[in-house]
């Protein structure tokens, strides 16, 4: 939270989600690329909306993420996405791409809009032909009104997820109450600079393409790129904002006298999403979080928190509820920051386990039955600087291998 | 091997170690730092040798790899290396720093030589003070006759090892035979830039230490800087190459027309050394080889290389013996190399998987079969250019779960 004063404005509901805001409605069904659970889902808002997304890193993007930044450039807004799950459509060549063209000709002619209006997704295994005749015969069903349901659309985008992930934030801009909706999905391959994730934000504020972008780069490197699983960013991933302008606000812009509130709702949605996926990171069985402070530069804080969180070693300590703030300073220490070995200071929740370059005193019953809670904190304190940096990430347990190693076949 | 002529002249010795080289003695024993296995070991030269090292890029380096790299720095000369396991005597400030100069100093007295020409190194837990008592015993009973055995010295520095580590090479420079001698440690805590590895190479060559240390470090970069087990990197890496002279070759320098074989001689034994650590990664069961070739640079065919290598969902798959190449190109995608997509070509042993942006027709059964054996090799070409780079890993299993989810406490 920036300020005391939007603390008080921002109302957070952690039972809503994509169609809080005014003008949405989302819906989800099974077409059959999955056996049995749910792979097709829809977000439909009643008018174009702006729209601003952020995309994956990786150089071999999915088809359908080639489709859905080709069609935003026209014209900064859709009114609808389409999203399969099941089938990343990744690595699938000419005819991947005619296949998510085809995707969104065929949702587009459902809703009687413009092609460009509509954005296309997919998360799933990669290399695969999707299974068109399936996808088109569920696209043609989609909109029946017994699959319209916020509920089913937030389990048709999921993979090896095991719970749905929301949130949504109600705030004042100008006297109007506006809403912003948010659901998410990933598992798996998360890594900072997007992770495989879905991320899907819709919000009735008004406001220009330009700021709704600024706002959502600046948020998504503080949350979604701050979490991680497994190192791996994959093909996929992609967080859109639709703002439809239905709660009539005055435009938001980076002068608007309530932008801080704005962002701060965005912050609080985003990072909500991005918590959840690194709490459901896959066979995890705790959110960890690593903050960093007294950095001399964000970027330092961020690089010292992301490569404690990436840390398998230290993800494996924590799984086993080993106090082993070793490996915690080890990870530091090849971060790539030159660090002050003798000023850092360590803590694991409210224990401070290295101070000075050297172990606390500290009781290891103590520090283990801290590691035993769902949610573990570890602040670095650099001593370097002012800065400060929050990563999100989990533990490492059988599962996670369990589940890659069998995942595909 | 850089050419035909060499491959001819080079002996390997499997069944040899850091004593085959003239005028080396080591030896081991049990000193009390662990509760049973060896603990403590050294390699003595009867003359000085030049003295090349490098060393972990780890901010916190340990207190031993502070006194050596400062010995050494006296006149590139040492005539003895004093190792303990057991104990990383990292982290542990002042004291530490004392206790590493105590063991140069005592071990030094006991040889009657001077303190600077012994280097001391430690691998074990973080953050404990090492039980100099105990160390100090063993240093005045390790050189009696009965600890003197190179086997012995190959076990004392072992942690989660599962296996001793030895390599040699005969070659012939000048008419005379030159000896090349390796033995290693290393198992967790392995990435690129030096791992939780300790590397002793001992040579009889006559070598100038400009260019003992320019072979090593260039070696050293295609070998031990390319294995990766967890993609950490600890704080006490070090390998040390002893060369004394014994052999009476003609100094070696760049400009010797025997260099190349010298030189090749050096990287058979750091990369077999490298090999055996990879594949003795902690709960691995297969070592693991990725080739890149046709990059446009070396620094980019290592990139790919070690982004593959290291890749979870990639080791995962291979523990499971899922012929998943989506993986593959994912982790070549998010290396960071401007990779273009419908080039590459990636190839599971004799088996094509992906070629031109599409994957390819395959027998799951037959790669299924390959995965299975304890070497598997990933071949993966750009199509961009003609330099290569060579990466070693290891899968990743529920055994490494195990292995550091409860090894200190």
């Amino acid at each position: 939270m920036t300020q005391a004063t939007s603390i008080s404005e921002i109302v957070i509901l952690n039972e809503d989600s994509v169609t809080l805001p005014k003008g949405y409605k989302a819906g989800g069904m099974h077409c059959g690329i999955k056996k049995k659970r749910l792979d097709l889902g829809y977000i439909v808002s009643e008018v174009p909306a702006t729209v601003a997304g952020v995309y994956t890193t990786n150089i071999f993007q999915a088809a359908p993420l080639l489709v859905t930044q080709e069609s935003i450039a026209k014209d900064n807004k859709i009114q609808a996405i389409l999203v399969n799950s099941g089938n990343a459509n990744a690595c699938t060549g000419e005819q991947g791409l005619k296949d998510a063209y085809d995707m969104q000709k065929g949702f587009a002619a459902e809703l009687g809009i413009q092609e460009h209006l509509v954005a296309v997704t997919s998360t799933g295994v990669i290399g695969e032909l999707l299974p068109m005749d399936k996808v088109n015969t569920g696209i043609k069903q989609i909109l029946d009104i017994e699959n319209e349901s916020e509920l089913l659309f937030k389990q048709a985008i999921l993979t090896t997820d095991t719970c749905i992930k929301q949130i949504a934030v109600q705030i004042q801009i100008d006297g109007k109450s506006v809403s912003i909706g948010g659901a998410a999905k990933g598992s798996g391959m998360i890594h900072p600079n997007m992770a495989t994730m879905l991320g899907f934000v819709t919000t009735d504020a008004n406001i220009a393409h330009e700021d709704l972008l600024f706002a959502l780069k600046d948020v998504t490197n503080q949350t979604f790129n701050m979490i991680t699983v497994d190192g791996d960013t994959s093909t996929n991933d992609m967080v859109l904002v639709m703002a439809n302008g239905l709660a009539e606000n005055n435009q938001l812009t980076k002068e608007h006298p309530e932008w801080d509130v704005f962002k701060e709702g965005l912050k609080i949605v985003c990072e909500s999403l991005a918590k959840k996926i690194a709490r459901d990171g896959e066979g995890a069985t705790k959110l960890v979080e690593v903050q960093v402070d007294g950095a001399f530069s964000a970027d330092a804080a961020k690089a010292v928190g992301k490569s404690i969180i990436s840390s398998n070693l230290v993800k494996t300590a924590i799984y086993g509820t080993d106090p082993n703030w070793g490996r915690i300073v080890t990870a530091a220490g090849y971060s790539g920051v030159p660090l002050e070995p003798n000023k850092l200071k360590v803590s694991i929740g409210p224990f401070t386990v290295f101070e000075n370059g050297l172990p606390s005193t500290f009781s290891e019953v103590e520090v283990k039955e801290y590691l035993e809670l769902e949610t573990v904190k570890i602040l670095v304190e650099l001593n370097q600087g002012d800065q400060s940096a929050t990563a999100w990430g989990c533990d490492l347990t059988y599962d996670y291998v369990k589940i890659n190693a069998s995942y595909r076949t």
